[in-house]
C-alpha cells in the first residue's frame, strides 16, 4: 500500500484524490492547499488530514508519494522538496512556465535518487494507449503521419488565459507530449496561431492553432486545437503508416444511436469534460506511478519529457509569432 | 445486344426502362400497357416504340427478351406467353396471388425451354450480395441465425392495400426469398401480426409482422416488417454463425456525419424509397438476366423460386391467424 | 451508510462486492456461504467478515440489507429470511426454478414489509436506459417494436445447463424483463428452439432461441437468443415507434478503429463477459436499491416482476415445445 | 443535347467519355488523340469519331463544347483555341504547369466570351458539397478550421511524377481548391513536406506533406496528403465552426460490416481509386457545366480559380523548401 499526499485542493487535485480512493494499493493521507476552505472539503470528502503547508506533506513520515497539483509557478519547487524528503513525485503538467526555470531543476536535484514522474495523463487513456500498442507491435508499418485533433468544450476564463502561460503551455502541451509518444525526438516545430473569439483577443493569447512538428526520421505529427468546441470535448488521434491507419474516437457517454425523420444514428455528444473524458487515463497513471514505485517499471514520462515537451510549446509560440519554422 | 421489351409501363416498369437504357449489352425496344398515357410517357422518354397489347410484345420478332411488370394476377400468363413465344423472361414477383394458381404454370410449360427468371432483386443487391459471399466462403462458420429488419418508410393507399395480397405476399415476400437465399429449404413458418395504424385496421390487413421460419437443418430466420419508418427506408441484414456475423447496413445518400450541440455523427435520413435504394441491385438483376440469356448463368431465381416464396407467404398468413406454427 | 451483507460467494456475489465497495453509501460487512474456501477468499479480498450459514447474516444486527446470490433454488427461502428479519433485500434472477414455487412466495410475505428488489440489472445499463429515457419521453412516438439481441460468448458447463432451468429461465428471462421494461404487460408468447452445438443436444434444453412477445396494447418484442457468439458477449437493442427508433449499440473496451489493406475501420470485439458489459448496470442497481432502502424510490423491479419474467420463461418452454403461440 | 468532343483519350478522358455517354443532355461526338490506338479504342467504345488533331475537334461545326484532357502543358492552348472557336470548354486541372503561363491566358482570352470551367469536380462530390451546404447554411457557425485528408492508394510511376509539377501542382491542387471553396481567399500557405518512400527522393518531389492555409478573415485549413495509403483512397473532410462540424467520411463499396473473434463490424477498403470514388462527382460537373452552356448557371469554377490554386501549389513548394510562411 503505497501512501499520498496530495499538494493542492483544486480542481485536478480532485481528480487524483478519486484516483487514490479507488486504487488497491494506494491510500490518501493528507491534503495540503492554503486555501481553508477547500482543503478542508476535499479532505473531509476523503476522510483524511487537511494542512495548510505543502512543507507539511513532504515532512509526514506517513507519506511515500506526493501528487503535486500545486500552481505551475511552484511545481520545480515542489519537486525538489518532494525528491529531497525522499518521497516519490507525480506531478501535474506543466513542469514550469519557462523552459529556463524547468532547466534549473537539473542541478538542483544533481545527485538525488529523482523518482519523479510527470502527469501526461492521456499516454495512460485507454484509446490512445491501445493505437500505441497497434502501432509499436507494427501492425501500420512505420509511422509516418500523426494527427491529433483536440478541442475543448469552451474557453476558461480571460483571468485563467492570463496567467496560463499561453494555449501552447497550457493545452496543447499534452499534444506534444502525445507527438513524442508516437514520433520520439521532434526537430521542428511550424505553428499558425488563431483569434476566434472577440473577447479573448485582448489576452494577447491564441484561442485556436494548428501545429506542425517533424521528427529527426522524417515523420510528421499535426495537432490541431481549438479552445472551444460545440459538441463537447473533442479528443481524437489517428497514426498512419504504409500498411494501415489506426483511429482513436471520441468518447460517449452511452453506445445509443437514435435515428428520426431528418437524420440516422444521431450519438451523445462527447463526453465533457477532461475528468470524464480522461477518468481512466487518470486511473492508469496512477497505477503506473504505483508500479514505478514498486521497482516495476520506470518513472516515465519524466522530467525530461516535462522539458521537452515546454521546448516544443515555447518554438510553437515562437512559430506562431514569426511565421518562420522553428528548429529544436 | 440483347432487345428487351417491357410489359407494363408502371412505377416498376420505370426501373427496368432505366437499367435496360443504361446496360451497354441492353436495348429496350418497345413498350406495353393498356393505359395510353403511361405507355406513351415512358417510350416517349426512352425513344421506344409504345404498343397497347402484351401480345404485340410477344410477337415481335426483333424483341429477345421481356420484362413482365403488369399486375400480379396477369403474371402466369404472360410468362407462359412470352416462353411460349421463344423469349427469355423477366418477371416482377410475386409470381402469382395464390399458390395453387402459380402452380398451375408447371403444367403450362411442361415440355417447354423456360427461361424464366424471377425479379427478388434484393438478392443482386451489392450490399446483401456482400454478405451472402461472406457466408458462402465460410467466414461465419455455418450460418445459424439471420435477421432481416425491412421496414417501408410510408404504407401505400388502403386502394392498394386491398388488392395487395396482403402484407406477406406483397412486402414479406422479399424477404422470405432473402430468407431462402441464406438458409435454403424452409421447414416451418411463425407469423405474428401487427395492426398499428388506426386507418389500415379495416382492410383486414396486417401492417406490422414478425415472421420466424427455420430451415430443414435447424436454422432460424427472424424477419420484422413495418409498413412504414420515419427515417425512411430500413432494409438491414444480419447473418451469423459461429465463428462470426455480417451486417448489411442502410444505405444513405452521403457519408456526411453532421455534430452539434445535442448530438454527434448524425448521419443523412436512409434513402427512400425502392427505386434509389435497390437502384443497383436493379441494374445487377438485369445484368444477371442477361447473363443467363447468354448461357453464362442459369436463370435464377426461377420459376420454382416464385412458388416457394409464395408458400411460404401463404402459410405465414395462415400462422399469423391461427397462432400455430405451420410446416410447409 | 447502508451496512451490507452477501448470502453467496460465487461469480455473482463477487460483482456485489465490489460495487459495494466502490459505492460511498455502501458498506460490506458480512459474506456467507458454505464453502469455506470461496467465503474466506473473497470475504478476505474486501476485509470483511467471512460466515458459513446464512441464518448468521439475516441475525446480525449490524446489517441493514443483503444480497441473495444463492443458487436458485434457495432464493425465496433466503428473500423471506431476510425480510422476516427486517432486511432490505435485493435478489438476483431468476426469482425461483418454477412459477409455483415464486407465487408461493406472496402467502409467505403476507402482511410483512417486504422490501425487497430482484436483480434485473440491464434497467440499469446506461445505454438500455438511455433508450428508455428517448421513448419515454415520446421522441419515438408510441413504442411498436423492440428487438433485443442477446448472444452469450461461449455456453456454460453441461452441468450448469442442466441445473440452470434452461435456457429461457437462466438466460432470457433477463430480455423477457426487458420487454415488460418497455412494452409493459405482455399477452403472448411464441417461441422456436434450436439446437446447434452438437454436444449440448443431450441436456435436452435449447442452445439459442428466438421467441416473440405480444403486449396487450399490440406491440411485440423480439428476441433472438444464442448460448455462443465470436465476437463477444452481444447485447443490442432497438425500439422503434412511428417517429424514429433508438439503438444501444454493443460496447467495446475502446473507441480505437484500425484499417489496413483489407478492411476498415475494425473495432475492438465487444466486452466479454457481463461482469464487464454490466459493470455500470450492476453499480446502478446497488445505487437504486440504496435510494429505495432511503425511501427515495420503490423497490422496483420487485417480486411481482420477477413471478411475470418467470411466467414468460414457462410460455416460452412450453410454446417451443408445443408449436403453438401461449397466451398468459 | 449539348454536343462533346473531347481532347485526350487518356484516364481522365474515359471517365468524361463515360458521364458524356451517361447524361440526358450530352451527347459525345468525337474524341482527339496523337496516338491512334488510344483514340480508335475509346471512340469505338463509344461509338463516336476518333480524329488524331485538336484542331478537327475544334473546327468541327457539330461540337458544341470540348472537354480538355490532354497533358497539362497544353491546357492553355486547348482552352484558347475552344474559346476562339466559339466552344464551351471544360478544362481538366491544373490549368498550367506554371503561374507565369497561367496568367498569360488572360491576354489571351482578352476581348473574348470566355465559356469556361476549371475541373475541380470535388466541388460536384455529393459527400462533400452535403457538408458545403450545411456549412453555407449557418448550421455549424462561421467556419472556422477545416481539415482535409487526401492520400492515394499508391504512387503513380516515377515517370509520372517527374512530369507532374510536383505534388502541390499535381495532387493537392484539388485540396487548394476545396479549401478556397469552404474558405474564400487564401492569404498566407505554410507547408511541410515529407519523403516517405526510398525509391521516390530522388525525383526532388516530396511524396507526402502537410499544408496549412489562412484566409484573409483568420480561418484556417490544414491539409494532409499522403501518395500512398494501404487501405485504399483516403478522401476526407471535415469543416467545424462554434456550432458543429461536418465529416465527410470515406465511401465504400458497400456497408457491409463483419464481426470476428479478432474484431467487430469491420468495412469495406475504402473506393479505389477516383474513377470510382468520384464518379459521381464528375458525373455532377459534368452536370453543372452543361447547366452553364444552357445559361442556368455561372461558368465556376472558373480560369481565376485554377490560377489561384496554381498560386497557392506554388507557395506551398515555396514554402516546404524555404521553411518560411508565404504570403500571397
Amino acid at each position: 500500500m503505497i501512501r499520498f499526499g496530495i499538494i493542492g485542493a483544486g480542481r485536478i487535485a480532485k481528480v487524483h484524490a478519486r484516483s487514490t480512493s479507488q486504487h488497491p494499493h494506494a491510500q490518501l493521507v493528507a491534503i495540503s492547499d492554503p486555501v481553508e476552505e477547500a482543503r478542508e472539503a476535499l479532505a473531509q470528502e476523503y476522510g483524511v488530514k487537511a494542512v495548510a503547508e505543502a512543507a507539511d506533506i513532504f515532512n509526514d513520515p506517513e507519506i511515500d508519494a506526493v501528487i503535486v497539483c500545486s500552481p505551475t509557478p511552484l511545481h520545480i519547487e515542489h519537486i525538489v522538496a518532494g525528491v529531497k524528503a525522499g518521497k516519490a513525485v507525480l506531478c501535474e503538467k506543466p513542469i514550469a512556465m519557462e523552459v529556463e526555470a524547468a532547466e534549473g531543476i537539473r542541478a538542483q536535484l544533481d545527485g538525488e535518487d529523482a523518482r519523479v514522474m510527470l502527469g501526461f495523463n492521456r499516454r495512460f487513456d485507454p484509446n490512445f494507449a491501445k493505437v500505441h500498442t497497434v502501432a509499436q507491435a507494427g501492425e501500420l508499418g512505420p509511422v509516418e503521419q500523426v494527427t491529433i485533433i483536440s478541442r475543448d468544450p469552451a474557453a476558461p476564463s480571460k483571468d485563467y488565459i492570463k496567467v496560463s502561460g499561453g494555449i501552447f503551455k497550457d493545452m496543447t502541451i499534452h499534444d506534444f507530449d502525445m507527438a513524442r509518444f508516437f514520433l520520439g525526438d521532434i526537430a521542428t516545430v511550424s505553428a499558425t496561431g488563431q483569434n476566434l473569439e472577440e473577447d479573448l483577443k485582448d489576452t494577447g493569447d491564441f484561442d485556436a492553432a494548428v501545429i506542425v512538428l517533424t521528427s529527426k526520421d522524417g515523420k510528421v505529427a499535426t495537432i490541431i486545437n481549438n479552445r472551444h468546441c460545440a459538441t463537447g470535448y473533442d479528443q481524437r488521434l489517428e497514426v498512419s503508416g504504409p500498411d494501415g491507419a489506426a483511429f482513436a474516437e471520441n468518447v460517449r457517454p452511452t453506445t445509443v444511436r437514435v435515428s428520426k425523420r431528418e437524420h440516422s444514428d444521431a450519438l451523445d455528444p462527447y463526453l465533457d469534460f477532461f475528468l470524464e473524458r480522461y477518468e481512466a487515463a487518470y486511473y492508469n497513471e496512477l497505477d503506473a506511478f504505483i508500479e514505478a514505485v514498486n521497482g516495476q517499471r520506470d518513472f516515465t514520462p519524466g522530467i525530461e519529457d516535462g522539458i521537452v515537451a515546454l521546448k516544443i510549446a515555447q518554438a510553437a509560440d515562437e512559430s506562431a509569432r514569426s511565421g518562420k519554422v522553428v528548429e529544436l
